[in-house]
């Protein structure tokens, strides 16, 4: 077996050095998943303080814990912003300080965490009053997995417009892996939003949100057509939503240049490429179902159950 | 760099006491979500013994492990369902025997588990019967999501029913993030239930499930409209689903009046709000789809990539 | 709370004797979850060297680091691959050296390594040149999770052809609990294939992909019907997907003998049970959807949040 395996790594070796595109063997490091995913969690714990075990507060001393919480997600988070630098450096940067611009970013970055935590309570309340099931905030909090995702895009969202690269969407993907809810960093969303159950939904990079905006799983927010691929890159290509806007399950809707007008409601399942104007109701006829009786003999065919 | 970390501290500890919604700095101790996700893991180990490493038997002295077992998942229940009892004291509790209470729950719900294994031999036997493509009994518990969430929905529904707060929701919610399915703890399912594929699948709180039902992934079964907020808490909002039916992928059935009679089948994508009679066929006709040839203008664009 | 923890022990005993389905305690010991899952991850490192803080390879050394991977790879999986062997041998295979028949197909898997890199090259080329989102190569590879599961698809379908049991199917359910897309180890799928968001994309075992296929999430390609269940096992059930299809979010189509001919896009939602030839455009008429004002008494109601 030995030799096999020798044989094995020296093809191995051959193909990294032939087929160059998915390997990283030579060139700068990149950031971490596991990293990234760690200081996500730690990041959702200093906005959620005393809802994880990790940091217990009911025992008084909450400034030194969250000062030493701070320094530790500093010190993880700063290599990190350094590496995603140095893979893309910013086009009005000095790429000799690249360390000097990490520092700056990684506290331009956490000093806007309280202002974070001021609009997510505005999400856990949105979740409260629109779901008959939730028993209170903290269930919210401790279960919903519509909090977390828009938490991470939250967060994400503000290394996004700080102009790093990689990190935020690794950040977004990790929530999408947990909650089955795939918001792309650039999404731009108002206060008070709540995505109920939330697996499948799918806000692409240029979407607008506005606030009050309540949507249900399988809520696609998507482009029209992408076979125009890399050259459609920057281009407004996902709708805006305004205020006061519920979108039931399924429901999607395309293009960049699709405005659904404030106050509007979109039934499940709905496709949508058009704007719509304010106060609009959209759906589907009901007459299209068809309800018709088994005849005996599938009745027959599905108790045998088999061909 | 400290100097700046040190006012975020500043500013975070503001942010903590103006804004309490999201933290819990000061209240009771909530439930652990990783202590109730490390219990889930270990019940579902004791409900299939042998099929994880944790729990090896194959050597003997199954009597002792099953003990100790049980030893360990009672010592780290019963604090979770005190705390979860200090927060929400059950109607008829006495508060200053929560301790004794929490106790008794845990026994209660733990003498319950060779029930649930009872109804949980049924489901592997439907996912067998329901799917060409399983090999056998053994790849259904190694492998399919389907069972894993429905194994755990029976052990918080159990929970649910002894007046537990949070702690089923947590745990529906821990196998939500690991297969996709979403079923509330409160939930009523009969025996021989199948999930196939299963990401996307929502069953809601006041949903009735009868026998031998078999759904696919992405079918909903919800609640007609939530606008009426926390007003609605209590009341039947999501449907019945009879014995014997089945229901096809992307399927949407809303509404706490909803039934659809025993022996009936609903077809892929069908969005239904309404009761249908037992042994129906329901489905969308197919002529709705439109199929043409691209224009040979098109095949050029997209030959070319480009716009 | 002991002797009642006792009485559960014996009770919980006679449940694994009395009901021996979903219990394995006196038979072959079966794969492992958590060391497939492991083995899994590592495969995925070998595949895109130096993506993963695991695999660090910048400090040069990558000859000795790759041949100790492989090293520490065979040696978990020989022991798994034999486990499968004693549960379900091949049936030309001699029982009394399944050990050798072990080592031999683990050599074969792992030889067959450098292939399945040559293929992903191409996914990730596929993903580039489709998302206009993506920054680049290095964003697919540490964030896409249609890569990811294409990726443990590719690797789990050699195993698969391999006649090994079990194992391939608790591969690609480890990448479907990760990212929502549930790709069956049979499918056979060929190069430049881009699965965009994924979550609730549900591939069955029979399907025949082309090159250059796209699809985007929520889309099936499913079996008409399963009611005749394990009498169907072996049959072709899933569709055929010839080369160039673009198949947009949410789309169904099922059967066995639906083919989507060469060229063709299949619209959003499209629910699809019969062949169209080459080059067709598939979608729904926009008609059926209806667009309304919302009454002012409504309005009035959803301001009010109430009934």
């Amino acid at each position: 077996m030995t030799k096999v395996l020798n044989q094995l790594t020296a093809r191995l070796l051959d193909s990294y050095a032939e087929i160059g595109a998915i390997n990283h063997i030579d060139g700068v490091n990149l950031p971490d998943q596991q990293t990234v995913a760690n200081l996500t969690r730690q990041l959702l714990q200093l906005l959620f303080p005393g809802y994880f075990q990790q940091l217990t507060v009911s025992d008084g001393g909450l400034a030194g814990k969250i000062s030493a919480a701070l320094d530790d997600i500093a010190a993880q988070l700063r290599p990190e912003i350094q590496k995603s630098l140095d893979y893309a450096p910013p086009a009005d940067a000095d790429v000799d300080r690249l360390d000097t611009a990490a520092q700056t970013l990684t506290c331009e970055f956490l000093g806007r965490l309280p202002r974070v935590r001021e609009i997510l309570v505005t999400d856990v309340e949105a979740a409260y009053d629109g779901d008959p099931a939730a028993t209170g905030l903290d269930e919210i909090i401790l279960a919903y997995p519509g909090l977390e995702a828009i938490a991470v895009q939250r967060l994400a969202h503000e290394l996004q417009k700080l102009k790093i690269a990689l990190i935020p969407r690794m950040m977004t993907e990790w929530a999408h892996s947990r909650t089955g809810i795939d918001i792309h960093p650039g999404a731009e969303i108002g206060a008070h939003f709540f995505i109920d159950h939330g697996t499948g939904v799918v806000i692409g990079e240029t979407t607008s949100i506005g606030n009050r905006v309540k949507i249900y799983h399988g809520v696609t927010l998507g482009a029209k057509s992408t076979s125009g691929g890399q050259e459609l890159r920057g281009t407004k290509r996902h709708p805006t939503i305004e205020d006061d806007v519920t979108i039931y399950p399924g429901a999607t809707i395309l293009g960049g240049r699709t405005v659904i007008g404030a106050g509007s409601t979109v039934g499940g399942n709905v496709f949508l490429l058009n704007s719509v104007p304010p106060h609009s109701l959209v759906y589907y006829e009901e007459g299209a179902v068809l309800v018709k009786g088994k005849s005996p003999a599938m009745m027959e065919f599905e108790q045998g159950g088999g061909i």
